[in-house]
């Protein structure tokens, strides 16, 4: 019997190969906005100009740093408030969406996102801000941008590897939403739909970076997955992947790859109706199998002892990981199961066997 | 290549069955509202009295009609000024939910909705009002409920025919979400999960109406199915039902239940994608396979001529109908195939044959 609250927040999306530019002249329009500033790194520089032809622009801002530097954030909100800004339009990946975020949470001025990689910030409430190496992150619905223009054209440049290991990133935020905290049918079904979605448009991209439908689909599904990882939270798969980048300074996108199989094939057996929405959405009888056949396709990374896991760090990988686990995980999680799990995704043992 | 705009509405929704109370207690106070207007139709006033135990209410409100007559309207908006009413809350169907959105587009006051029937309104911001007997309608956001709490256990008492009926129209606000003017990839998953739902719990509402978990699962097919249908419009299934419920007085859910497979299997052969994701939904390798053998365990209504259409309107309705149907429609509806179609759900022969 389902009993869940699901918090939906509201945002108008605009898809549209080609379409930026046209797009975000009439959302401008629609809103009203007469102050401008731009928001868009400087190897972006490019991008946000062609995108921006349409409107006025009181300021193009590329002061932007990963994990948004309070330093760099503070400086960016006294820049909007000497030049009266009344509208932010970020360019850009998470840093570049993160630091318009840093200046609505205080200033409460409305964001147009447009997207320029699969990170999905643009889609969710949530900000983040680093003060002496240390990361915070919250929740303020002031930080959602009011309108995300996501334009398929702008990602092209975005390399294969690059745009494989965001994909599969997205792909472990669905997966991981089916059994997270806040999991919830809603979530659910909009997860299965960024599967679906990413399921096609990946190997399409493998195959051809410029292809632009592969491109529209990997966005899009990156789009849902962030949609229904922010309504549902983290999951078994990223309390793991987060203590392993952590404490190991294991690479991020690498890590998600290799790790997700894993947890898929350590849940799937006690979460029937997850199970089921995963192999429909990958369009096979098997969720697992779906995944296996994704990431063969791609190529994807199969191994932690490839990517700077040291086998010796494993048992304290369990302690930390382990008190972490959320209790919605569908299936108990020992330590002996869990050093197991990581004991295959270190060796690359194929998920499942 | 999906080009697209979704617009998503902000709100909470909270589900549990038995819950109400308990959960509306909770968003007041986290609403932090101090004079609350309940309203409730006289027949409802137990529901609403066991719904609001745990909250202090200010006003007690009855006078609900049907399609939200406007000196009905005006008089709720005086009484709401009169007493300082800062929440409404509004408990019962369509009428009810529409009361206070008539309130509310005039005072911005917040509505949280408990809905007591599968209408869907409480999931929009479409608002309604009538006037010397013509209906108008609008959209505004600040009708849409903030909270909105389903409680199955408060539907047990919709009787199962009316159940049946408004599950139908649930289910065919889904079917003509694939194809209404504004779909969009989003809303075919809402509206997917929304058929999987609906035709999971009717059939157990058909067999024991007072299952729980069929109840259950109407009533979230139902709210699915209002956000889908907000969002994408009426398509082709809808303008039919109009022009036969305004131009012949047929009754609404009876014309919705006759219609939807002469529509689907009208336009399925040209839907492929949007045929796969309702087959998938049903559980079945055929959309019009899924929705008949539904019909057939529901007993649902299957000619309109046992429903008051005289066969002698059918040309009438045709040339009524034919400009109504919208241009994203998959298949071209020429006037001949329309009545061969009208023909066809008149005297119930077997849709798709």
């Amino acid at each position: 019997m389902p009993t869940f609250e699901h918090v939906t927040l509201g945002q108008r999306v605009l898809f549209g190969a080609g379409k930026a530019a046209e797009n975000l002249t009439a959302e401008v329009s629609r809103l009203g906005s007469k102050r401008i500033m731009v928001i868009a790194a400087e190897f972006e520089a490019q991008i946000a100009a062609n995108v921006t032809t349409g409107i006025d622009v009181a300021s193009f801002y590329d002061d932007v740093a990963p994990h948004v530097p309070i330093e760099k954030a503070e400086k960016a909100r006294s820049t909007a408030a000497e030049l009266g800004i009344d509208l932010l339009v970020c360019v850009g990946g998470g840093s570049t969406t993160g630091l318009a975020k840093a200046i609505a949470m205080t200033t409460g001025l409305p964001i147009i996102a447009v997207p320029t990689t699969y990170a999905g910030s643009e889609a969710t409430n949530v900000w983040g801000l680093t003060e002496a190496s240390r990361k915070t992150t919250g929740v303020d619905d002031r930080v959602l941008p009011v309108t995300v223009i996501y334009d398929a054209a702008l990602t092209l440049s975005l390399p294969v590897d690059l745009s494989v290991a965001s994909g599969l990133n997205a792909l472990a935020h669905c997966v991981d939403s089916m059994w997270a905290p806040r999991a919830d049918p809603i979530n659910q079904a909009l997860a299965a739909e960024g599967i679906r979605a990413l399921n096609q448009g990946l190997p399409l991209i493998k195959d051809d970076p410029s292809n632009l439908l592969g491109r529209e689909q990997a966005l899009y599904g990156a789009y849902l997955s962030a949609v229904a990882f922010a309504s549902a939270g983290s999951g078994m798969h990223h309390k793991i992947c987060h203590v392993l980048g952590g404490a190991y300074n294991m690479p991020h996108a690498q890590t998600h790859a290799t790790v997700l199989p894993y947890v898929l094939a350590f849940n799937a057996p006690y979460a029937a109706d997850a199970e089921a929405r995963i192999a429909a959405a990958f369009g096979t009888g098997n969720a697992l199998n779906g995944l296996n056949t994704l990431r063969q396709t791609l190529n994807a990374p199969k191994a932690l002892k490839d990517h700077g896991l040291v086998e010796e760090n494993i048992p304290e990988a369990v302690r930390l990981i382990l008190p972490a686990i959320p209790a919605s995980n569908p299936r108990p999680v020992t330590e002996e199961k869990l050093e197991e799990l990581l004991r295959s995704a270190y060796s690359g043992t194929t998920p499942g066997l």
